[in-house]
C-alpha cells in the first residue's frame, strides 16, 4: 500500500493527513497549533507593540508543524516512510515571508527579532491599505484589463501591497531580504531546496497572468522607482503550474519532517483552492463552497471571462488546463455567531441550557418548520461588508420587515437566507458572464452540520447541493497533489483528475430544491436584489455615509 | 375652597382626580380597573367566542368607575360634594355603544346579553376594515376635501365603519338601537339626562366638520341605502363645542356618582385631546406629545390647513376658537418593549438582575455616553406600521448599518432615534403646510422617566422640550373642563385659557437641543428621510410585498 501526505497550514494551526492513495482512505491525522498563534498586539518579545491592523506569524511555528505532525501520522498508522511516495502542502495566502537566499527568515536573525517587518505578514494583515489604494489607482489607469480579472480591485491583503509596505516602512529589511516568498512556497523550498513559485498564489494574490506574466516594470517603476525590478529581485519570473512536482525531499528536508529523501513534493497551493479536487471537482460546472465564518466559492471554466466583482480568474490556478474562478462572501457563519452573542433573549438561553442543546440548534428547531417568507423579514448579509459581487467593505447589514410579533429565530433565519441570496447573486453573476454553475458542492463545518441551512441554499439557488466527503478537504486535496507529484510509476497518479476519481468522495446526502419553496424564494430574491442594487451600487450610498459619520464620531 | 373632578376613562381602567380649582393642586385620585377589561376572546358568558380583530367592553364597568372613584376621592380628601362645582370626563374614542332612547345599552337587555354586537365596540376593535375600505373609496370619489382633512384616509376604528358593521352583521340590533353613541357622551347622558354629542369625537372620529356638518345623506345612501338617515336616526345632527356645559347632574346622575344634583357637567372629550390644556397649551405653536406605547401629537392652529398624513384637523376640536390638529406614531414604547423581550442577551439580563436595575435602565446606561451617529445604525420606526405621515399599516421595521461589532444597546438607541426622526417628520410636515411648531411639551410615562430619550428628541427636533407637570394629564384636563363648565360665578373659570393659567403646570426641567448633536442628527435625519420616502412613498414597495408574501404563507 502506498501513501501520500497532505499538510494544510491554516490561520491558527497546521494539520497533516496520511491517505491511502488507492482508495483515498484517511488513515491518520495530526494537528499542531502554532506556538505564537496570530500576533496582532505584540511581537514574541512581549514588548514590541504592533500598530492597528497588523497580523503577523512566526515561521518557526510552521517548521514545528512539519516536525510534529508528519512523524505523528506515520507513527499513529505504523506506516513506513518508504511507503509515503508524495507530500504536498497548502497554505493561507498571501502570507509573505522576507528571507535570505538560503531560505532563512529575517526574523530568525538576532538583529531583526524585535523588528515587526522581519516576521510573516499573515493573509489578514490589513495595514497595507494605502499601498493597495495606490496600486488600484495606477492599475485603473495603466492596466485595466488585468485589474478587471480581480473584479476591478486588488486587496490590501495581496503581495505587492505587503511588499511595498515593507519597502516604505523598513527599507533596510527590504534590501536585506533576498526574497519575499509565500509561506507555502517557502515550505516547499525548505523541504526540497528548490524555490518554486506556485501559479495559484501568484495568480490570485500577485496579479500574475499565464499569458501576460506579472505587471510590467514600467508599472512598478511608476508605483515607486525602487520597485521597478521587484519581480526579478524579490520574487521570481518563473511560475509553476499546480499538479506538477516541485522537487524531492532533500537531506535537510528529511530532517525537518521525518520523510525519506527523494520523496516527491508537489507545488504548494492555497488552502481553499486545494479543496476543489478533494470535493471531486476537476471539470467546469460544479462550484465548491467552503462554508465557515466566511464562504469561499471556487469554480472551473473553459475560458477566461471577466466576471465583475469576483475575486479573480487564474489560468491553471486551481486545476491545470482550466481557468480557476474565485468569489467570496466575507461574512457567513460570523453572522450567526454575532446574532447568538448579541440578540438572543435570556429565556432562550435558559431553554437551551435546560435541554442541553446549543442555542444554534434551539433556534433552528424553532424556525425550521416555518415556510419561506412566513416571517416577512429580509436581510442584507453585509455585517462584514460585501466581497462578491460588490467588493465593498463599507457596506453594512440590514434587516427589513420587522413587526411587534417578530421573533429572534425569524431574524436568525432571515440572516441564513440573506447569505443564501448572496450566494445566488454570485452564481447568477458567473452565469451572466458565461461561466456555468450547474451544481453545488459544499464543504466546511456549516455544510456538514446544518441541514436546514443547506436545504435553504438548495431552495434559493435552485440547484442540487452535495457535501464534500472529507471533513478535512484541504489536507486531502494536498495529499492528492502529493500523489500526483509522485506519479503513477511511483504508486501515485499522473493527473489530478485520476487522483480525484480514486481519492475524492462525496457524502450520500443530496439537498434537492423543493419547487414550492424555490417559487417563494424567487420572489424574496427579487426583493433582495432590488435592495442589493439600491444600497450596493450607488443609488443610495446611505451605508457609506453612516459609516463615515460613525468613523468621524468615533475618532 | 372649590373643587372640580375629572374622570379619565382609558382602555383598561377609569381614574377620578379631585383638583383644587384655584391652584390646580391634585388633591386625591382613585383608579378602578374595568371588571371585564377588554373582551377580545369571549363574551362575559365565557362561551360566546369573538372573531379575530374584535375588541369589546362592558358599559357596566364604566358605571362602576363613577360609583367607586368619585366617592373615593371625596372621602380621601374629606371634601364636601357641595364644594365640587364641576365635573367632566374624557374617554377613548371611537368607543361606540348601541343604546335605547333612555340610555340603556343593548347589552343590558337579557335577550341580547349573548350577542357581541350589543356590547361596546372599543376604539381598537379592528373588525370593520371592509366597511372602512368602502367608505374611503366612496369618499375619494364624492367627498375628497373632507377626506383630505384626515390625511386622505379614515380608519376602521371610526364611527361609521363600526356602525355599518353593526348594520351589516346584526341588522336587528341596529334597528333596535335608538342611538349609537360615543361612550364619553353616554357617560354625560347618564350623569345629566341630556344627550350632547361632543365636537372632538364627532370631528376626529365621525368626519363631522363645523362648516359642512356630517357627510351628506347622498353619501350615506350610496354606501348603503339603509344608512341614508343614520345621522338623524342614530346620532344627532347637533354637535356641541368643547368648553361648554353639557348640563347638570340629575337625580339619577347623583345616585351614580355621589355628587350633588345641579353640579355642572362639561362636554365629554377624547382622552388624548383633553391633555392639551392640562399641559398649559391653549394657543397655537406648542405641540403636545403624549408618549407611551404609541405617541399622540396635538397642536392648535389659527386656520384650517390640510396637512397630508395627519390624523385630522377639527375646528374647536381641542380648544374652542382654534383648529385642533392631531398626528400620531403608532409604535413608540412598544418598540422598546419588543426589543427588550426579543433581543437582549442573557448576559445583560444577568447584569441587570445582579445590579437590581431594569433592562431599560441598563441599556440606557450602556449607550447614553455614545455620541449621535457613533453606532452607524439607523432604524425606520415602523414595527407597527406608520400612522403619520404615511398612514400605512403595511409598512414594517428596518435596521441598517450593522457590523460584527454592533451591540444590542446600539440597536436600542437606534430605535429611540428612529422614533425621534418620526416625530421630526411630523413636525416638518406640519410646518411645511403652514402650521407652526415652535416648542414641544411631552406627557406620559416615557416623558417623565427617560431623560436620555427626551434629550435625543430635543437634539433631533431642534426644539426645546418641556414636560407636563401632572402625571395624570388627561384627568387634570377633564377637571379643568369641569371648572369651565361651572363658570366663574360658581367658583370655576369662564374659559379654558383661564383654567390652564391657574391649574396647568410644567415641570422645571427643560431639554434644550445641543447644537453639535443636532448637527449630526441633521445628517442622520437626511438618511432617515431618504429611506422613509424610498420605502414609504412607493418607490420600492418591498415592505408591502414582504407583508403580502407573509400573509400568503401564513394563510
Amino acid at each position: 500500500m502506498k501513501y501520500s501526505i497532505g499538510v494544510d497550514f491554516g490561520t491558527l494551526s497546521g494539520r497533516a493527513l496520511l491517505v491511502e492513495i488507492e482508495t483515498g482512505k484517511e488513515v491518520a491525522t495530526a494537528v499542531k497549533n502554532y506556538t505564537h498563534a496570530v500576533m496582532d498586539e505584540y511581537l514574541p518579545d512581549g514588548v514590541t507593540k504592533l500598530p492597528p491592523d497588523w497580523a503577523l506569524e512566526h515561521p518557526r511555528d510552521y517548521l514545528e508543524v512539519l516536525a510534529e505532525t508528519i512523524p505523528s501520522v506515520l507513527a499513529q498508522a505504523n506506516v513506513d516512510p518508504a511507503d509515503v511516495v508524495g507530500v504536498s502542502v497548502d497554505f493561507t495566502a498571501c502570507t509573505l515571508i522576507p528571507i535570505l537566499a538560503d531560505g532563512t527568515p529575517l526574523c530568525f536573525l538576532p538583529e531583526y527579532e524585535n523588528n515587526p517587518h522581519a516576521y510573516v505578514k499573515l493573509w489578514k494583515h490589513h495595514a497595507a491599505q494605502p499601498q493597495a489604494d495606490k496600486i488600484n489607482a495606477l492599475a485603473r489607469e495603466m492596466d485595466p484589463v488585468r485589474l478587471s480579472r480581480y473584479g476591478g480591485k486588488v486587496s490590501s491583503e495581496w503581495l505587492f501591497a505587503k511588499a511595498w509596505q515593507l519597502l516604505d516602512e523598513a527599507p533596510e529589511l527590504y534590501d536585506r531580504a533576498d526574497k519575499l516568498i509565500e509561506a507555502g512556497d517557502w515550505i516547499v523550498y525548505m523541504l526540497t531546496g528548490a524555490e518554486r513559485r506556485n501559479a495559484c498564489a501568484a495568480g490570485y494574490k500577485a496579479m500574475w497572468h499565464k499569458g501576460d506574466g506579472y505587471p510590467s516594470k514600467e508599472f512598478f517603476a511608476r508605483l515607486d522607482p525602487r520597485l521597478e525590478n521587484i519581480v526579478e529581485e524579490k520574487l521570481s519570473p518563473e511560475v509553476y503550474a499546480l499538479g506538477g512536482k516541485a522537487g524531492e525531499i532533500s537531506e535537510a528536508g528529511a530532517k525537518l519532517c521525518g520523510l525519506l529523501p527523494g520523496t516527491a513534493v508537489g507545488m504548494a497551493n492555497i488552502d481553499a483552492h486545494v479543496a476543489v479536487p478533494a470535493a471531486g471537482i476537476t471539470t467546469p460546472g460544479r462550484m465548491l463552497m467552503i462554508m465557515g465564518t466566511s464562504t469561499c466559492h471556487m469554480l472551473l471554466g473553459d475560458r477566461e471571462s471577466v466576471v465583475p466583482g469576483t475575486c479573480g480568474v487564474v489560468e491553471d490556478g486551481i486545476i491545470g488546463g482550466y481557468f480557476g474562478y474565485e468569489a467570496g462572501q466575507s461574512c457567513v457563519g460570523d453572522h450567526f455567531d454575532w446574532f447568538v452573542k448579541n440578540c438572543i433573549p435570556a429565556s432562550y438561553r435558559d431553554e437551551a441550557e435546560a435541554r442541553g442543546i446549543s442555542i444554534h440548534k434551539l433556534l433552528r428547531e424553532k424556525v425550521s418548520t416555518q415556510k419561506p417568507g412566513q416571517s416577512g423579514i429580509l436581510a442584507l448579509d453585509w455585517w462584514n461588508g460585501n466581497r462578491s459581487v460588490l467588493v465593498d467593505t463599507d457596506l453594512s447589514g440590514l434587516f427589513v420587515g420587522m413587526s411587534l410579533t417578530t421573533k429572534p429565530e425569524e431574524l436568525y433565519r432571515a440572516l441564513i437566507e440573506g447569505t443564501a441570496f448572496g450566494t445566488r447573486m454570485i452564481i447568477d453573476t458567473f452565469e451572466e458572464y458565461n461561466v456555468p454553475v450547474n451544481e453545488l458542492i459544499a464543504a466546511g463545518g456549516i455544510a456538514e452540520k446544518d441541514e436546514m441551512m443547506m436545504q435553504i441554499y438548495a431552495d434559493v439557488t435552485k440547484r442540487e447541493i452535495r457535501i464534500c466527503g472529507s471533513g478535512q478537504a484541504c489536507a486531502l486535496g494536498s495529499a492528492m497533489f502529493g500523489a500526483v507529484a509522485a506519479g503513477k510509476e511511483k504508486g501515485g497518479y499522473d493527473t489530478i483528475g485520476e487522483a480525484a476519481e480514486n481519492m475524492a468522495s462525496l457524502k450520500d446526502i443530496v439537498y434537492r430544491p423543493i419547487p414550492e419553496n424555490s417559487a417563494i424564494y424567487d420572489k424574496l430574491y427579487a426583493e433582495y436584489k432590488l435592495l442589493h442594487d439600491y444600497f450596493g451600487r450607488g443609488e443610495n450610498d446611505c451605508m457609506k455615509r453612516l459609516r463615515a459619520i460613525k468613523r468621524e464620531q468615533n475618532a
